[in-house]
């Protein structure tokens, strides 16, 4: 074990992911990486941690964990309508283990090359299990999708469904309240947990229409009150149009609640002001849904089939949830 | 603790880190932070990982630890003669303890300050304490220190002095072999071990002179090990010429070994063709220390008192250190 040097690990198992782009001038190997942003346009960068037992269970699988890693990224990047570029990664490990390695680095490969993000950078070292990953993208100046344009009268959309990775979660942990799924709807909700896909050509056809982005992944209620918090604005969220899977419904008795509040959610809320209205239901058809609009006044209210409702509850929001 | 969220956690403590620049269009607070970078220059990233007793100690002084977690992505700046820009932050806490993210904060901040680098984003989470930070610079392009342009017969120098960390851990661990020193030399080891200074200035007034740069924080032999590979040659040292302060040699009598082979050591190694060597000698009086050089050969030959001799040992390099 002495032997294997940070260099040689990464050089090992994650040389498949330094996938060639002209911006890299020098990867893996020196003390920097040395990279070239494309002139007039903005450098977007993210950074999240996925620990173990707070992030993931420990007998996740451990290409799902290396694609999760890098979409908790890249979903931060898609909600910027930003185009992905490179990403380094910080690995620490309990011990080197070559068989969950390989795994890891593939389910990390594949996704990474979906998206045409190249490893540039890297640590590894022995510890806690734990992965950090900074993503790395590029937006035209001026063109971000950002969290403080939403206006009054703005629709409110989200893409996906919602609550699927909570469910998941609860099922794996034996708490789901609600009969039993078929195979396809429970393998539906695992993927969903374990292998979430980043919005990311979404957020790039959302440049010049979205007024404000985010991804959810605290949860649509803690996520878009930063929206209305940033832009000063509230909203209305039509309880009856929010999207839950047929998994969610059949498999849990809280599937509204889980779509309001749960989170490792990365999908993308966005608002979008009247004029640009059709065209996104044009560009983005089946993709997203209309779930309220923003209002003038503080805060969100709920309505159910027309009317007002209470709802408790203040979001998903704790010490431990980081992305 | 359950209302404290990522963002009121880093707004709270790290607000101070966040200097003005003007290159961070958009800076903690949103999915992504919004970085320009200046045109003709290139990015230099590196991201490192600090792990409780691996890379610290659990008693560590809390403001020392901000110091050091950003001092290694600084030195590796240092050795690619980049000037800093901005970090990242991914803290990984076991609990959220005021009086400690108050005192790293503190530490993490000066040395921000220092060198005019910029907080634009983190994650915090909860989980074994865990520090990973992501330095960014810029480098003219073609101006940067590789690891592989060193030549024949170029000259061998490194910055401040050799092993003191390691003497450092050392004594925190009772494993002196040595008499005992005084209390300056205590705590200068103590010092060189928690509160490393990055050699920033050198590695950019080294641009245009070295040949090669990085930085050994794997330990001398080691790290010149990597500048032979890559640039294909061999190194004559000259063992006397090693420079050793005089608290490690009073409190150690393994400095010399400790010089040679010992991590943790945040100074440069760099090469100097011998026609820029006067300049060099001139631009960096007293702040380096000439030890070697580059030879036609394979691999490292050890001098002392002009006798070839022999070493075992081959570096330290193992998995844990991630620098």
């Amino acid at each position: 074990m002495s032997a294997l040097s940070e260099f040689s690990l990464i050089k090992q198992y994650f040389e498949d992911i330094t996938t060639e782009r002209s911006d890299v001038i020098l990867g893996i190997g020196d003390d920097c990486a040395l990279l070239k942003c494309p002139e007039g346009q903005q450098l977007a960068v993210s950074i999240d941690t996925l620990v173990e037992s707070i992030h993931f269970l420990p007998d996740v699988d451990p290409g799902s964990l290396g694609h999760k890693s890098l979409a908790v990224g890249l979903s931060d990047l898609a909600a910027m309508g930003a185009t992905p570029a490179w990403f380094t990664l910080a690995l620490t490990l309990p011990e080197v283990d070559q068989q969950w390695l390989a795994a890891f680095s593939k389910g990390l490969a594949c996704l990474a090359k979906q998206h045409n993000i190249a490893l540039v950078g890297g640590d590894t070292c022995r510890g806690p299990l734990s992965i950090s990953i900074q993503v790395h993208g590029f937006v035209n100046a001026g063109d971000s999708l950002r969290r403080d344009g939403a206006k009054k009268g703005d629709l409110i959309y989200v893409t996906g469904s919602l609550g699927d990775a909570a469910g998941g979660l609860a099922m794996k942990q034996g708490k789901l309240t609600k009969g039993i799924g078929s195979e396809v709807e429970v393998n539906f909700l695992y993927q969903r947990l374990e292998q979430p896909t980043p919005r990311v050509g979404v957020g790039q056809m959302l440049v010049g229409l979205a007024s404000a982005a985010i991804d959810i992944s605290d949860g649509l209620v803690a996520d878009l009150g930063h929206i209305l918090h940033k832009s000063g604005v509230g909203a209305q969220l039509d309880i009856e149009d929010l999207p839950i899977s047929t998994a969610l419904s059949t498999l849990s008795t809280e599937a509204e609640h889980l779509a309001l509040y749960a989170g490792d959610n990365y999908e993308l809320c966005f608002t979008v002001p009247p004029k640009h209205n059709d065209q996104v239901q044009k560009k983005l058809k089946g993709q997203c849904t209309r779930i309220g609009t923003i209002t003038g006044d503080d805060g969100i209210v709920f309505f159910k089939n027309k009317k007002l409702i209470k709802l408790s509850g203040l979001g998903y929001e704790h010490f431990s949830t980081g992305r």
